[in-house]
């Protein structure tokens, strides 16, 4: 750890001190018109934009993934915190569900209830390394947290810690400017210990965590070690299998090998949506797309990886992927690519599909430019693959677009492993919208049933309340304003 | 344990083998058009209602809850099954969310995103002792499941093993004339190990659990020691305060005494929504009302616990609060009443408001028909007990119905604890509808987003999935056969 990060290191006092301002500043935030939050959420996404050539120039000095992809992710950002403050203003935290009084006796007598959404926070948020805009101190976590009325206690990556405090500098002007107290959002810098001791803090109300399978599940023991857990909601890795049938082949092998080839290197390899298993038939034309995917994968241009821990780590990941019984090397690391201070050079391995099921070894993510092709004879393998796969962000389907009972099966054992489904494109790049899903059973989402990107996320803060023969003021008070 | 629960109990390979089964089953039930799940659902109400004389009979000698009661309690899941057929006829499972595609780049453009709903079976279902048809083997958490989709594994409760069986037996036959495989809803009698082994299976894919605290907790960190966690869906106990305000006291104190005895005798106090903390002010007027619901109390019949461990629980949960200090005995146990075969008399207990928020010996439950006055001297003595409670199923606040800064207060204290508040009558029945709200904050649930009674408890079972541009059949597969 630097010098830098050791003072600013916050100790156990400063964060109780961080959770009191922030469950100070909850009932009020949480009381407030709903329009409160959404002038907050605007005010937010115009202080990004007005800064962002220097934000973008911090960024890159401290995550070095380019300023093309970092004003991308910026702008991203910004439309997300606003798509939140158009939801909120139509109402998405206002909703009630009424059953009018009936009488007679029960069953079908029953009083007056209104199911009402009141938020969960304060909010503990883990910033995750790779996206220093939009998983991070004004990322989507925070958006939607914001959104549900809940304050948020950030914790930033200490990946991009300059700009964590810069971002969260801006925010706090805001706050500031709109008379918002500042623990509506607040900050602190924290050790692994102090982390625990944030999340184990009893006016915490609930955990956003994207990162590392092993950090993430620290929190998450720490959380049900709790008197009382609280809700966690973890995104922990994925190896997001993509599917490349034969149908997906007959025009030509190098297009599509191009295109995945670009996905895998993207952002360096370090997204969780990263194709990081392939699976392609058996045969004479997948072994011309595999030949055709190594070369194309040579050519990308990678980058300096996050941080020089990220790098160990792949390095540390394609060894022991190497070294599994059956691997083949397609595409080996080149001279140097190992050094911290160079972008690592992309990977390619390769394994039948009996040996990839039967050894969990070969489930685990590589987190960075890599990707195992697993060679299956027919159907049955590829749902083999899938099956143990158990759990992953996305499964990419190519070429199982016509309705044949081998997709329809393909199709379900896709659904069943993942929270996103493509037949088209690649997994990378999630759009921001209603239908959004990002999660999908564990390690994906500790809490499968929610997403943390997309619009329904507001979900995850917002906890249920059945309101008996409640006068109107008591219903209103959820309500924000809203009147319709 | 009885030669006949011996002999009853699972051994590891039946439940392995009901898994296989119902996993086997899990895939066509959850493909075949939703007019099977509601078919399924009417034929078991009605296969209920054919039999209901001799299953009350039966219900009645194993749990004493009295046919009256009994009577209701099968009519109320006869109901339910028929509410969620409904439900799922109006599309309840077939919901999507689209987004069409928009051209252009991010953030704006965007891929063709729908969200689905998958079911997250099979559902390893927990019935509970004190509801043995509405929480049971057909309860609510298997009528939600079975709408969702979901094959279901029932572990019924040994409290009532012979009606378990014979409803499953009705169930059994339902599914053979309807051509289903037994698998959708399997039933494993088991042990306490067996039923670790139940929600440790791999196959297993949600648990939905009613019960103790201990059992619910040892099989909650079961499941969060696999390798890959499920969603675990667990009420555990509760509390659920009632907040008598002066203003409640004006008219009269003798009625409202009577109702809130009733309330904590019935079914002698074994329902999971019985009023155990009962808030009143320190004046004279609440000293009237206390002693007047101590003579109401005393004059309650009740019956006989639905187990003998249940009564030994209850005397040593009751003389557990009596030695607490402060603690007085306003209704002491009468002679004989700790015998396991008579039923137990009702006890009344008092202690100050400042006591009650320090002791947290206080804030346990005592299972069976007991309660403890909380005397206040203030508004904020009330909102101080109820910030300790922490959580439970619902807070109920008599005479907070004007719109004042006061009751504004309680309200919002309310609500930050319970998944029901209530603004009139008692938290004892809970009715079966849209609106409704049955869980809250740990212990109350482990999830306490969900609910596990009225219709938005089908949301514990199926798990969002963003099919992005999928072709039609792929989005129709999900939809079962609905064409709005």
């Amino acid at each position: 750890m630097s010098a830098m990060l050791e003072a600013g290191t916050s100790n156990f006092a400063a964060i109780d001190a961080a959770v009191a301002r922030s469950y100070g500043a909850q009932v009020d935030y949480a009381a407030a018109p709903h329009a409160v939050r959404s002038t907050l959420l605007r005010g937010l996404a115009d202080a990004l934009g007005r800064d962002a050539a220097s934000l973008v120039a911090l960024a890159n000095e401290e995550t070095s993934l380019g300023a093309g992809r970092l004003n991308g992710e910026l702008a991203r950002t910004a439309f997300q915190l606003r798509g939140f403050a158009d939801r909120v203003d139509a109402g998405i935290a206002a909703r009630t569900v009424d059953d009018a009084a009936v009488a007679g006796a029960p069953p079908a007598g029953r009083p007056h209830l209104t199911r009402v959404f009141a938020p969960l926070g304060p909010v503990a948020m883990f910033a995750a390394s790779n996206f220093p805009f939009a998983f991070s101190v004004l990322g989507g976590d925070t958006a939607s947290a914001l959104a549900a009325g809940c304050a948020v206690i950030v914790k930033p990556h200490s990946g991009h810690p300059e700009l964590s405090r810069r971002v969260h500098a801006l925010a706090a002007g805001v706050l500031r400017e709109q008379g918002l107290p500042e623990g509506v959002i607040g900050f602190v810098e924290a050790s692994r210990e102090a982390a625990v001791h944030l999340v184990s803090h009893p006016d915490v109300g609930a955990v956003a965590f994207t990162g590392s399978y092993q950090g993430g599940v620290a929190l998450w023991k720490a959380v049900n070690a709790r008197a009382r857990p609280i809700p966690f909601y973890g995104e922990l890795g994925s190896i997001n299998p993509l599917v490349v049938t034969p149908q997906a082949l007959t025009q030509d092998v190098e297009t599509p090998a191009a295109t995945l080839a670009a996905s895998i290197a993207l952002g360096c390899g370090q997204l969780c949506t990263s194709p990081g298993v392939i699976v392609v038939r058996a045969d004479g034309t997948g072994t011309r797309f595999v030949e055709a995917l190594a070369r194309s994968l040579a050519a990308q241009k990678t980058h300096a990886m996050l941080t020089l821990a990220m790098h160990r780590g792949f390095e540390r990941a394609t060894e022991h992927i190497a070294a599994q019984p059956g691997v083949v090397t397609r595409l080996a690391a080149q001279a140097g690519s190992d050094d911290a201070d160079h972008a690592p050079t992309p990977r390619l391995f390769e394994i039948d599909a009996q040996s990839f099921v039967t050894n969990a070894a070969l489930h685990e993510e590589m987190f960075g430019p890599a990707a195992l092709v697993v060679r299956a004879r027919h159907d049955a393998d590829v749902l083999d693959v899938l099956t143990v796969v158990e759990g992953t962000l996305t499964v990419t389907l190519w070429g199982a677009e016509a309705d044949t009972p081998a997709n329809r099966a393909l199709a379900a054992a896709a659904q069943r492993i993942a929270g996103r489904v493509l037949f088209r494109g690649v997994p990378t790049g999630v759009a921001v919208c209603d239908a959004q899903q990002h999660g999908g059973p564990w390690p994906a989402s500790t809490q499968p049933q929610t997403t943390s990107v997309g619009y329904a996320a507001i979900e995850r803060f917002l906890r249920p309340v059945a309101l008996q023969d409640a006068p109107a003021w008591a219903i209103d008070a959820n309500r924000g304003g809203a009147t319709v």
